[in-house]
Order: structure tokens, then C-alpha cells, then sequence
């Protein structure tokens, strides 16, 4: 049974929203993966999300662009922390998306993340879960450790290049 | 019965959306008025919307601020014409809510008016209505032609003062 | 005769336009279309906003780019509901034709949709037109429940694929 | 017979727009005064425009806030110089009027000032006209030499004060 | 010992930052409170994050305005979930915190929620406590249900008044 | 003699900038040009400002990207009327040289067209020269009335198009 | 013989620019403080600029708002580094200072600080003055101590009084 | 032993910032370069930061791109003056890390200079190391005199190819 969902609203988001896939397998984190839209498809929405905490989910990431509905409504449904993802690529850049899940009304939050930023959607997703999984908690210890290697890593390979 | 339904996210948006409710009023059309939230209250506003064409409602005026995901969730439930007024107040000024309203996805409009414009949401709605109701569409004639008189007596007072 | 008109302020606005009179005709509407520009034909536009009505036309649509006062100025001249629709390719990205549209005084409403959202403006449109002819309701009902078919085959596909 | 004409689209912004009165009373130039409103008198405006070369009129100022497309509507009406002012107040803080004046299309210019910059309206009006006026060129001349000596005032008075 | 931290940038954070406390209080959970600046006292912030699994904390919770690089730098030295609470009051209201806040580099996420919105990130602290809290999720339904009752209570209240 | 000098801050700027020259040259007005920096060459930019009107200057336009100081600093050495047009190009799009431009302080105007807009500001000149030049206003007229008949030829295509 | 010059284009600017002439003088810094505008006394303020580092000058701090030219046009006239303090009070709440003050070309960099940030410009002047003067760049270090001892003692209050 | 130093927040930054090193090594400056994060490896920026100063460094040039904290995290690490360099490439184009960068809170400056203008950032650095070494005063001179001769070459050359 998979902890964490992720939901994008048009299966064309799967580009961006893949890294998050990507990431959660590489702490051993098969999500459930949906394209559902809060404004196509809302009784869909609804209904995973009243079901997510009964089905297993922990945790759900919601990718979306534009006036990016989708992790707020699905937050409306559901008492699991929900994080976002704003998409880029309408006009506004990302920004419209940004603004339509970040400044959520009082009383029912979303986490939200970076333009486009669905790797570290991920490792939020992996953060809060090693809070009870001292294995998971381990592994992000040593994801870190490995980031930090691979930035020294290119800093001496610059000063070579140089 | 209300042809005319207004909702708005929170019962602090009465300040700003009373201009819709008392304009539509000038023009003899009295509308049903609810506090419903997208995020606070959504089983509410699926209801209130999928019922709204069946309980007589012909447009429907939603006005919300920040993450405004009001009027598009709406939208989502029902077939009738959403008006959106993007509210300010959050410290984006309205923006968000803009962005949040106008920036719907393919296939599911919004009709946005400006940030707290609910004079021009309730005028939006008399205009859709006097496409089937005469005696509207001439009130709407009038009520042009008693503004440009208004401007007009403005100018005139105006080189009276100068 | 058509009950839809759409205008463009250029023709080079007609690759973003075409959505909105490809979505009309799936809908068996056929709108009348035609190029005119508030800053560069000011009295076309006029004759044409104070003819609409006469000449049959139920909704219109206006795209347009910049600073764009052609819907705004369309609605100056006819109680008709308008619909604006703001193109982007300027160094602002749409934000200005956005702000030059949405804007409106108090008196004047244009119905804005998204920057570029040609499809959105068609399907309002057909929502306006629908309140008082029935098939053309259902037909709306029937391109909802087809576009959360293709969302939910999309979803299905994407789990087929990871 | 005036040689300068302002206009405004609401008598609220006279508040801002008699600084543009005041700076051409002090070149004794006597403007002429009116509100008129793109949106709510669009043929009082068109009729203004249209007549203002005959009239005698050789530049004129246009205030507006919001969608403020009242210098822009002047211009395609007239071949003569329109200075736009964008005015602040709505909840964009003006960045609504001036998108909507200097983002003007290729063929109808608007000479734009600074956000409420009516007394910058004013002296570019005094600049176009002391093309051909050598008394006002020498007024306009003196004009920055006094500013010029008020800042230095100010500069002494500040090192007197510290 | 406090499960939850919330580290603000100033003490004239605590106005708004006040909130997260006392939502947090009505479910139960007694946060440690710190004013540390990742600019003023970088090394006090580090020692803080590097400790704080060690000390019982289970999710930080920090608020910052401006170039509010807080939470992202207590995220550098921790792997437990950071949430950013970016605080207006500075010239650009807000956005400037949000930006330097939810653009995080991929590896190191802050879960951000709106400009001032510190009751939100109080909830999400506990939602993700609530994950392993079977009493702090009944608590949290309840208040959601409160919430939803409230709104509902306002809309009848708002249906007398008028 | 010129009676337009056109100035721009490098010589990568031409090519928005001979938008300018090529419609000056339609109106049978050959400009002065040249490069000239408020930045790298500040005294180049003085001296040339401050002869312009004894070199028979009547009007300078000037164009420059980014910290675009170039036509304010014009204008704060002649009183003859500068036009500024801010380039895109930067990483901000152009938002930088069009608040560089427009927002100038009371006392010295930058008469500023759109971004980029390089015919505008041709034109701009135009009708200030036509002010005191009767066939210049003749021939303006004519350009108005030949673009208005290019927007009509391009509408009966599209309709035949269609 | 002052090594800081403070100037700034108004006096009304003085209100924040106090903040830089207080903390110079907090490290026994008397700096040389006058008002000029690049746009209302530009051969005041080239002047100034050219005969700066002759009079012992070392660092600028330049204040403006709006089309914020000032810092800009020193750093064209001197090699001496030259610090920007966007100042904010204008429609734009000083991102157009911001703009026209950072987005410097290649060549001639202005050092800006935050948004009217003055307290920063006179510790960055502080900064680079201490490279060669061992006495100042203690006096820094203390400051940095004692500020770092100020926010713990806020912490510390902070915590007594929850 | 290097005067200025270099760092950067991902060897990808290294496009730009090499602009920095070239225009450096024009004035006979070899920087030391390095990759850091203020996320990624927070403790070697800290590390770093702190022993610049005893190291021989006088200048610190650090560029970063979306939440940009690395150059106020090395402020808060050392008195010595830090420039820093807003790099765009991120959906906001930079803005994110201009706010994130040069809007510091009181007590800890960052040098800013425009987004991606890492040779305006090579050039400030070479303005503090002059004002303590005559020979590169000069040659700054001479470079700016070489790009003001630059400059009326390309206007001589624009003038013959018109």
C-alpha cells in the first residue's frame, strides 16, 4: 500500500511532476501516481481525498498550473498534510500558480514548494514520514551527505578547469 | 425564486460584494446570498452549485480573496455562467485572487470582473439576463445613459468650480 | 445570422482567437468574425458594438493584445455581455492586456478569461447562449462529462506507463 | 481659445490632475477642462477628439485610473500629441494605467508620464508648445533654473540643519 | 519536552507569529519559542537546527520578512520538516520573503505557506504530527468541523442581516 | 539640418531602434543618429543635449535597456521634448527601463511609449513636428487612414479565409 | 576631510537617509551630506561626482526614488565605489527605484542595498573603509557582537514573557 | 594569495560568473573560486566565511540564483564586504534571488548589483581593492576610458552604415 500520492491535474504536468516519482523511489517509496483536475474532475478529486487516509496515504503531493486549485481543494478533503507544487508554463510563469496555492485562507494549509520544484516536493514528502521511519530518517542523512559530496565535489573540479 | 445567486468566501467579503447585491437590486432583481468557502466548507458549494440551475439560479456571483478558489470550484459543478470578483485585502493586493480566478484551465471559464468589482459583477449578470428579458435589457439602456449624464453633470460642475 | 460575434485587434491574433471559434462550432455555432481595432479603426468599432444587437448577436468576444481597450470599448457602446480575452506576446507577457481588460470602471463590466484562453471565452459564451436553449445545455453537459472521460483516461494511461 | 485641453474620466481625479492645471496657469496657459470617460461617454470623448485640432487645441492631457483607456481612445480620434497620466488608487497602485496607456499598439502613440505625474504632463505640454512660443521657451528655461536653485536651498539648509 | 519549534527573525515577528503559537496551544502542543536571525546570529540558528532532532523537535516552524533566509537555512543544517512563514512589512509586502522562501534549490525543501499566514503553519505542524497522533487527528477533524460550522453560522447570520 | 535626433545607449539597440528612423523617413524626416551612453559616456550625452536645440533640434528620442537613465538625463540638460523608449532584452523584460523611464521626478518629463514601441515614438515626434507643420499633418492623416484600411483589408481576408 | 559623501535628490528623502548618516557617525564617520538630483542639477551633481575622490572622498551613498538616476550618474563621473539606496514612497513602493538603480549596464556598477535600506549603505561604506583602517574594522566586529547579543536578549525576553 | 574571492552556488552559476573571473584577471586579479551552498553545504560556507578575512581575502563576490541566501550568509560570517550577483534561470528570472539578495535586514549588507551582471560584480570589486592601490586606480580609468572610446566607435560606425 503506497504512503504517498501524488495527484497532477493534466497528464502534461508528468514532466515536471516525475522528478518527484523519481525521487521518492530512490528512498524505496512507490507512490500512487493520478492525473485528477479540481476543476474537470472534482467529484474525483473529492472522493480521493476523503478516501486517501483510509486507503494508506500519508502524505499527497498535488502538482497544478495556472489558477492551481488542485492542492487546495484536495486539502479541503482530507486532513493529511498536502504539499504543492506551482507549474510554470502558462503567461504568468508559474507565478499565478504560486499565488493560487500558497496564500491559502486560515484554517486549512498547504505546503507549498517551489516553481517546478517537485524534487524537493518529494524529499518533504520523505522528511515528514523518517519523522516515525528511523530507516527513511537515515537515508536522508546520507541523501544529504551525498548532495554536499557532489557540490564539493564540482568545486574542485572547477578549480581544476580553471 | 433568485435567478441571481452570490456567494462569497467569508462573511468579512460583505463590505466589497454588497455593491453587487445592491446593484442588482436598482434593477429589481433580488439575489440569494451565501457564506460558502471552497477550502473551508466544500461539500457546501458542490451542493450549492450542482443544485443551482435546478433551484431556478441562471448566474452565479462568487467573490473570494486570496487563493480565490471559489468561483472555479463552482464552476466545476455546474454548467450556469460563474462571475468571478477577485477580492483584495490579503497583502498581494488582489493579485492572487486574480490570478487565482481568471487563470482557469481549458474548458472550465470563469467570467472575471476587476479586483472588488462587484458594481460590475452584478451589471455582468443583469446583461446576461436582458439577453432574454426585455424590460431588463431596456433598464440596463437606462441605467447607461443616466451614468453618461452623471459624467457629463461632473464636467459641468467641474468648469463651474475652475 | 450569427449570435456570436469575435473580434481581434489584429490579425495575427487569429492563431490564438481560432480556439475560440473552433469550440463555437463544435457547439454548431457559427460566429461571426472580424478584425477591428479600438486605437486603429475607433469608429468601425463603435458601428459594430452599436449594431450587434440589432444585427442578432447575443455575445461577443474580444481578443486582444497590449494595451487593450477593444472589449472595453465594445462594451462602451452595447449592453451586451462581452467577453474579453487578453493576448500575451508583448514584453509583459499578457499582464498588461490582462490589467487593460479586467480593470473596468464601475458601469462598464467586460467578462475576462485567462491570457490566451480563447477556449474558455468560447465555452462562456456557449454557457450565456445555453441559459435559454436547451440542447445547447445539454451539448455542454455532454462536453464536461466528455473532458473528465479524457482526464480519467489520461490518469489511466499514466499509471499503464510508470 | 485654449491650446490645451485636459481631460479626466472621473472629477475624483481632479485631485491629482490640478497639479497639471496649476503648472501650465503658471506658463499663462489657460487649459480646457472637462471629465469624460472612455467607457461611460465613449462619443462625448470620440466628438472631443475629433473636433480638438479645430478647436484650437495642440496638445491634450488625459488622466484615467484602472483600464484606463481614455488617452489611448483620444489618440485614435486626433492626430494631435495626447500626454497620458496613469492614475493610482486602485488596488494595482497604478500599475493598471500605465500598462493600459504606454502599452499602446504600433501606429497610435501616448506620450505616458509617471503614475499621478500630472505635473510632468503639464511641462511636456509646455515643451511642445515652446517649439513655436519663444516666450514660453524662455519661461520653461527659467522654470528649471528656479528648480535648480531650490535644490541647491534645500542642499544648504540641510548642511546648515546637520 | 516541545515537539514543536517556531524560531522567528525578530521579535517584532511575534504579532504574527503569535498565531501559530496559539493555534497550536488549542491543540494541546507547547511550542519552544526563539528569536534567531540567519543573518545576525547565524551560528546561534545552526547549533539550533543541528540539535533540535536530538531535543524532542519533531518540525520547525520559522517566520522571517525581507531576504528571509531562516528557514531555509535551518533546513541546510536539519532533516526535519521546516515550515516558512515569509512575513510582510517590508517595501515589497511580503514578496520578498515569499520568494526567498519557497524558491528553495532542489535538496533542501521549506514548506511554505502564505504571507502572514502563521495560523496555517501551526495546522501543518500538526497535521504532520497528527500522522502518528491518533487523539491530535480526532482534534483536528473536530476543528475542521467547528470551522465549516462557523462559515455555515455565518451564512445564516448574513441571510437575517439582509 | 535634423529636426529629430534619435540617441540609444548601444549599438545593439538599432534594431528596435530603426523601427524609429524607417517611420521618421516614411514622413520624409531624416533623424540624426547616434550611440551614446548616460553611463559610459556622460559628457557626450550633456554636451549633446545641451546644443541639440541650437543645432536645430525640436525633438530627441531616445531609446535604452535595463537602469535605462538615458532620456532623463536628456532632458535634464534641454527643454526641448525627449521621448523615451525603453528596450527589453534584460532578464526583468523591460520592466526595468519602462520604471527607469516613466517614473520621473516633477519637474523633468520623459514623454516614455511602450516597450520596445520604436514606431511609436517616430510617430510621437511626427505629431509634435505637425503641430507647426501643416503638410506633416496632412501626411498624418493619411498614415492614419491607410493603417485604418489595412485593419479593414485584413478583416475581409480573414472573413474569406475563414 | 570627510571619506563618505551622502547625497541624496531631495531633501525629503532625509527622513531615511538619517539612518545612514547615524550609523557613520556611530563609527565616528562624519560624512559630507548635500542634496542634488541627476535630474534637476545634473552639472551639480557631475560636478560633485568628478572632484569627489580629489576632495578625499572614498565611498558614495547615493538615495533616490522613483526613476532613481542619482546613483548611476555619480558612478558614471568617479571610479570611487558608489552605494544605491532605493527609496520607496512612490506608487511603485520603490521597485522602480530598485530597478533603475541595480539594473546597472556592463561597466558602471552601483552597490545597492534593500529598499530604503540606509542603515545598510553606511555599514556596507563602513565595510569597505575598514579594509584599511584595523581600528574600523574592530569597531565592526563589536558591532556585529553586540548586535547578535541584542536579538538573544530578545529571545531570551521573549521567552520570559510567553 | 587572492584578494578577491569567488564563489558561486552551483557549478552550473559558472556561465555567468565567469564574467566576473574575466574581467578580474583584466585587472591582473587572480580570484579564488569555489562552488558553495548556503543549503547544500552550509558548514563550508560558514567555514569559509570565516577565515576570508585571515586568509587575505578583502572582497567576496558570491552569485546564487532563486532563494539566493548565499551571499547574506556569508555577510553573516564576515565583516569584509560581500557583492552579490542575482543569477536568473529560474521560472521568476531572477527576481526571486535579486529580493532574496539584496533586500538584507538592518546590520548585515550585501552589495547588489543586477541580475546575471557578474562583471559589474568583478568591477566593484576592483573599485574597493583601488581605493588602497594607486596602479589599479588607474588602470581603472583607463578602462572606462577605453569603453567610452568603445562607445563612440560603434556611434561613428552606426552614423556611416545609416
Amino acid at each position: 500500500m503506497a504512503r504517498v500520492a501524488i495527484v497532477m491535474g493534466s497528464d502534461s504536468d508528468l514532466a515536471v511532476m516525475a522528478k518527484a516519482i523519481g525521487v521518492l523511489k530512490e528512498f524505496g517509496i512507490s507512490p500512487e501516481v493520478s492525473v485528477a483536475s479540481a476543476h474537470r474532475t472534482p467529484d474525483k478529486v473529492a472522493q480521493f481525498a476523503r478516501n486517501a487516509a483510509d486507503n494508506g496515504i500519508q502524505v499527497i503531493i498535488a502538482g497544478a498550473g495556472m489558477a492551481a486549485a488542485l492542492p487546495g481543494v484536495i486539502a479541503a478533503h482530507t486532513t493529511l498534510p498536502v504539499i504543492g507544487v506551482p507549474l510554470s508554463g502558462s503567461a504568468l510563469h508559474g507565478t499565478d500558480a504560486l499565488y493560487a496555492m500558497v496564500q491559502m485562507p486560515p484554517g486549512i494549509p498547504v505546503a507549498t514548494v517551489g516553481i517546478d520544484a517537485a524534487t524537493n516536493a518529494g524529499l518533504l514528502a520523505v522528511a515528514v514520514l523518517a519523522l516515525n521511519d528511523a530507516e527513511l530518517a537515515e537515508r536522508l542523512c546520507d541523501y544529504r551527505a551525498q548532495m554536499a559530496a557532489r557540490v564539493e565535489k564540482c568545486s574542485e573540479e572547477l578549480q581544476e578547469r580553471l
